[in-house]
Parts: C-alpha cells; structure tokens; sequence
C-alpha cells in the first residue's frame, strides 16, 4: 500500500507539473489534488524536488530499457528504426513523466541534476553506439556523430510541443516517418 | 525617445521572460529591472500579456522576412537551405524575442493568440511552399508535406533547449548540418 500511495502522488505529480510546470506546483496544490495532508505526502517524500527526481530517474529508467532493446538488433538500420519508435512509444505512453523529466532538469539540485545528466547521458550514448555501428559497416555515411544524434533527439523531442494522442497519427508512426527521411533524405537520389 | 523606451521595455521582458517564464515575472520584476517605475511602464503597455504580443509579433515578422527571401530563390534545394540557416540565424541574433515568442503562445488570450498563429501559419507556409515546388520539380522525393515541414521546424527549434552561443558552432552552421542530413539522408547511395 505504501507503494501504491507512493506511485499515485508521482503520477499525479507528473501530471501536474507537466500541466502547470515544476515551479508553479506547490506541495499544496499537490496534496489536494489527491486528497492528501501535506504531512501524508512528506511521509513519502522528503520534498518537492526529491518527486520531481524520482519521476525523471523513471522516466530515463524506461528510456535506457527501451534502447537497450534497440542495441541488441544487429543490423544498425533497425536498431535505429527500433530506437525511434521505442522513444516515441515511450513518449505517447508516459507523457507526463517524459515531459516532468524533459522540462524539470534545471529544477533540480546540482547532485541530482548529475545523476540525472549521468543516466541521459548513457541513453544518448545508446544512440551514438548504434549510428557509429552503422558508419563502422559503410551502412551509415560518415557524419558527426553527436549532431546526427542530436538532430534524431530533436525531431521526437519536439513532439512534446505538439503531439497530442488521439490525432491521425501514432508516435510511434510519426517516428517513422522521420526515421525515413534522415535515412534516405528528401532528395531524389540519382539511381 | 518613448520608442527607445518601448523597445527597451521588451527586451528586457523578453530577456526576463526567457530567463523565468512568463508567468514567474512580475511587471513589478520587470519595472524593478528596468528601473522604471510600474506607473512608467503602463505607460507603454497596457498589460503584461500587451509585452508577450507584442514580443511575438516582432518575432514572427522578422521570420516571416527572413521566409520571403528565402521563397524567392528559385532553386528548392537552395531556398530550403536559405530558409534553414535564416531561421538558425534569426535564433541566434535574437534568442530573447524567439524563445518568448515559442513558449508564451498558451499565455496569450484567445484573440492574440489567434493573431499569433496566424502568423505562425504564415510562416510555416512558407517553407511548405518551398517542399512542394521541389517535389512538384522533381527535385525532392514525393512526401507529407506538413511532417517534413514539421521535421525541419523541431530540429530547428530544439535548439532553444541545447544552443548557447559562443560554442563551437554558429546556430546557422548546426542549420547546414541538418540541411544536409535531411536532405541527402543517413543512408549510403546505392550509386
């Protein structure tokens, strides 16, 4: 039961901050959307921020799970394809603590910041491994290999400013379709 | 002189609104760094939100100049990149004005935020144009129009989140790159 108390004021919390941003959300304002004391939500944790650190650990937690899976394709092609779809899908699945995690980092302490970094830093490196993988074997043309990654970053975190669920379109199918253009580009090829 | 105080006024609040969220800046905060009294200040606007609109309009205006130049090249590939690097360097000259302008859009009223995208629309138009008269020349590959456009436009905008200047690379440069990604593709040529 303490477990399943703890789980319901991170997902609320998620949502909240996701909706009104971290520093707008006071501990108040979080314990009456769930019927709570303040003295009942320090129980669990300690503080504000110490919420805001647990949802972005699990939020990067469920990131580095879903590239790990993408790692292990061999071909680097569907390894990238994979890693797309898995961060949209992540995305779609758990909005607000993708969002709470994306938006919060400079909310935190410098200590929890450089866990924080640390664990977004190992997911993103999953990332490089499977484009220099693919350079490596000639599938992949040479580029900078941390721009190219930045820019796939980019293309499916922007999402957050603009996706909503339950328009034509999946995440994980938008993903796709960038996954498609940075493969083969917008230009006709020669052949 | 009451225009040098007037642009004084939003590039202060742009800078301050940037820095905190508009919602967390107070015109109090805002007086208090310019050294104007509240009274000075209502002076030039009427309401806070009165210095997020007109913040973004500049804004908007100035990528909507850019965008015409960049739709009058005649070659697709060239306009695309004109409009790609106009739109980097655009940020990079003016971070203030565009980060207020890309995050303050949901704290606008109806009527101006109605204003606001139109503008917004506008603009985007603009490059939309460009990808349909290079795939209607043959030039680009056959493509949803209003995803590759959404593409360019996140991993353009995503550099609010990770951009400083000063780094390594112009924000235009970083532009180059993603030109050349989304255009040529990942991929190695069959050729």
């Amino acid at each position: 039961m303490g477990t399943a108390t703890r789980n319901r004021i991170l997902e609320e919390a998620a949502r909240l901050f996701t909706e009104k941003g971290y520093e707008a959300t006071s501990v108040q304002d979080l314990a009456e959307a769930l019927g709570l004391s303040k003295a009942a939500l320090y129980h669990h944790f300690r503080s504000k921020e110490e919420v805001l650190y647990e949802i972005s650990l699990q939020a990067l937690e469920g990131l580095c799970r879903q590239g790990e899976r993408a790692l292990s394709e061999p071909d680097p092609k569907v390894a990238l394809l994979r890693f797309m779809e898995g961060h949209a899908r992540f995305f779609e699945e758990n909005r607000p603590f993708f969002v709470a995690m994306l938006q919060g980092l400079q909310s935190l302490s410098p200590e929890k910041r450089a866990v924080t970094i640390a664990l977004r830093d190992r997911y993103e490196g999953m990332l490089r491994s499977i484009l220099e993988r693919g350079m490596a074997l000639g599938v992949f043309r040479p580029l900078d290999v941390g721009l190219t990654a930045r820019a796939i970053l980019s293309l499916l975190n922007w999402m957050i400013r603009w996706f909503r669920p339950g328009g034509p379109l999946r995440a994980e199918e938008v993903a796709r379709f960038y996954f498609d253009l940075i493969l083969k580009g917008l230009e006709h090829g020669a052949s």
